[in-house]
C-alpha cells in the first residue's frame, strides 16, 4: 500500500511558495491490533495551515510545531477500509487529524481529535464542513462566545467563508437583526446576500469604517471575527453597550512577520465591551450539541454548507496558496480522488 | 456666598502643566424650589481628568467634553448646608459629580450622579474612596466583570492605587490565590503586601514579563487591569484557559497622543480568554449590591480603604499631577478646608 504525502520542504517566513512543499510516497505498514488503515477522501484547507509550517509553528501555532520532512497538519474526511479496532467497522467514516496524506494507520486517539461521523445521508464532505470542525467552529464562536439574541446587530467578516457564511445562516435562523456580511469582490457578496444576509460589505471597493456607521446607527452586538488587523480595528469603533467581539480567525495577519498593532481596544471600556478569543479546540465538550442543532437547520432549509472543492490531492499547495489571495467561495477542500462526491 | 471653583484655562494636549488651570470666585445664588446648596468637604482626584480636561475629551472622555473657563469634572462628598428639595435635609451627605468647586447648587437630579451616603460611622471620605465610586468600580468591576472563583490565580496593576488596593482585598477575601499586585516603588509595593497580597512586581526595578511567566505556572486567570500599555501587552502573554482581563483603567496611556498598540490580542484566541472592558457608570444598577457588601467586608475587617490625603482647594491642580507621575498611596483625594475628618 503506497502512502502520498505533502510534507515542509522548507518553513515559510511570510508568503507561500511551491518550494514550500515536499511531496513523497511511502510504503504503509498493515495496521496492528486497536489500529485502522484510513483512506482519506477530503482534506481541509485553512488560513492556520501556514502557521503550522512556520519554524516553531510561528510561536503562536495552535497545533505542534512542524520540523523540515513532517507531514503537514490538516484534518480530512476518511473511510475505515481495515479495521483491527473494536469500536470500527469497514465503511466507517470519520472526521480527523489525519495530514496531508491519502492513506493513515491510526488507532483514532483522542490526540488526533477524530470524530466518528453519523450517517445522515448528505455528502461526505459535509464532515469538512457544516457537520465538522467548521460548522462547529461557527456553532460554539457564535453561540457559546457571541451569545447572540434574536433582534441584536450582527457583523460577520470572511462571510463567504467557510465559518462565515454558517455564521451569517445562524444568526438569520436565530432572528438576529441586521445580519451584514464583508467580503471581498462583488461575486462573492452577491453569495453572501443569497445566504439571507441584510447587506454586504465589499473591503476591497468600499471603506469598511465608514459604512459600518451607517449600517449600524445604534452600534454592533456581535462582530463574528474571521480575519483580525484593520477590520478588527475599525469594528471597535462601532461597538453598542455590552457589545461582544468573536475572535474566531485573522487571515489578514497570517501572512505578518509581528502581530497587527490594535489601536482600538480601548474603546470596550466605555461600551463594557468584550474581546472574546476562541478557539474551537477549547470547547470539544459542546461538539454533540454542535452537531444536533447544524443537522436540524440543514434538515430545515435554513442552512446549507458551501463548499469551493477542487479535484487532486496533487493540487494541495496550491489550493492553500490561493486561500490567502481571497479566491475560495465557502470552505476549501481538496478531494483526494477526482470523481463523484460520496453520500454517507 | 463665595463659590471658589477651578476651571480649564488651556486644553492640555499630553502633560499637564499649572497653565491648564484658571482659577475663579463667584457670587452663588440661594437655592431656589426643588434644589439644595452643597458645601463640598472631599473631592476625588482620577486619572481620567486629563482627558475631561482635552480639546474634546480627547475623543474618549466619558464625560462631556469640556471648553475654556469650564468648571473641571470631579467627583466630591458635600454636605446640604441648605435644602428646598423633598428628599433631602440640612447635614445629609451625598457624593457626586459636583465639580472642582467649594460650593454647589443643585437639583441633585440623575445627570450628575448624586447619591444619597448611609450614615456608618465612617470617615465621610470614604464616599470617594470604597463606599463611593472607588469602591463600586473595584466591586462591579472585579465581581461582575471579572467573575473570580475561589483558588484562581489573579494579577492586579496600580495595586497601591484607589481602585488596585480594593481589589486586591476583595480577591483575598473571596479565597484568589495567588493574588499578586503590581506596583511602582518599595514604599508602594510594602503597602500592596500589607494588604494581603501574595507578592507584589516592582514595574520601575523588575521585568514584569518575566516575573509574570514565574508568578503564574499556570497563567493567569484574572487581570484586573488599572494601566494599559505595556503592562496590558504582557499580561496577555500569559493567560490561563478562560481567562478574563477586566479593563478598568489604562492611567499609562492617558498621557500619550495617539493610542497604544496592542500586539498580544491574537492570543486571547487559543485560550478562550476575553478582554472585557469596563466603566462604573454602565453598572449603576449594582451599585447598592456593591455598597452593601464593601460595608460589610469592612465591618468585618476584611477591606480598608487607603486614601492619600492632600489639604486645600487650592491645591487641587498640583494634587492632580501628582497623579500622572505615581506619586499617591491609595485614592488620592483633597480635603477643601483643612482640619480634622468628619463622620458620617
Amino acid at each position: 500500500m503506497i502512502n502520498r504525502q505533502w510534507t515542509v520542504a522548507e518553513h515559510p517566513e511570510n508568503e507561500l511558495h511551491a518550494s514550500h512543499f515536499g511531496y513523497k510516497e511511502i510504503e504503509l505498514d498493515s495496521p496492528k491490533d486497536g489500529e485502522v488503515l484510513l483512506k482519506t477522501h477530503y482534506l481541509n484547507l485553512a488560513p492556520v495551515m501556514r502557521m503550522y509550517m512556520m519554524k516553531d509553528g510561528g510561536g503562536r501555532s495552535p497545533e505542534q510545531p512542524l520540523n523540515i520532512g513532517d507531514v503537514i497538519h490538516g484534518r480530512g474526511v476518511a473511510e475505515i477500509i481495515e479495521s483491527r479496532h473494536p469500536d470500527y467497522q469497514t465503511g466507517d467514516f470519520v472526521h480527523g487529524q489525519i495530514g496531508w496524506q491519502t492513506h493513515k494507520v491510526s488507532t483514532l486517539n483522542s490526540a488526533e481529535k477524530f470524530v466518528k461521523m453519523a450517517p445522515r445521508g448528505v455528502p461526505a464532505y459535509y464532515g469538512l464542513s457544516a457537520l465538522g470542525m467548521t460548522g462547529y467552529s461557527a456553532y460554539c464562536g457564535f453561540i457559546s462566545r457571541g451569545e447572540p439574541k434574536a433582534g441584536e446587530a450582527v457583523l460577520v467578516s470572511g462571510a463567504a467563508g467557510g465559518v462565515g457564511s454558517l455564521v451569517v445562516q445562524m444568526a438569520k435562523a436565530l432572528g438576529c437583526s441586521p445580519v451584514i456580511g464583508i467580503a471581498g469582490g462583488p461575486e462573492k457578496c452577491a453569495l453572501v446576500t443569497s445566504l439571507g444576509a441584510d447587506d454586504v460589505i465589499d473591503y476591497k471597493s468600499e471603506d469598511v469604517a465608514s459604512r459600518l456607521s451607517g449600517l449600524f446607527p445604534n452600534g454592533l452586538d456581535i462582530y463574528f471575527d474571521n480575519v483580525g488587523g484593520e477590520i478588527l480595528d475599525a469594528s471597535l469603533t462601532n461597538l453598542a453597550k455590552g457589545a461582544r467581539v468573536v475572535m474566531c480567525g485573522a487571515i489578514s495577519e497570517y501572512t505578518r512577520k509581528t502581530p497587527f498593532a490594535l489601536k482600538n481596544h480601548g474603546l470596550l471600556r466605555r461600551e463594557n465591551a468584550d474581546m472574546r478569543g476562541f478557539f474551537v479546540y477549547n470547547h470539544a465538550h459542546e461538539f454533540d450539541q454542535a452537531e444536533e442543532a447544524i443537522a436540524d437547520w440543514i434538515k430545515s432549509g435554513q442552512l446549507r454548507a458551501l463548499v469551493d472543492i477542487e479535484d487532486g490531492f496533487e493540487h494541495m499547495p496550491a489550493a492553500l496558496m490561493g486561500l490567502y489571495s481571497g479566491k475560495n467561495k465557502g470552505k476549501r477542500l481538496v478531494r483526494v480522488t477526482p470523481g463523484e462526491d460520496l453520500i454517507y
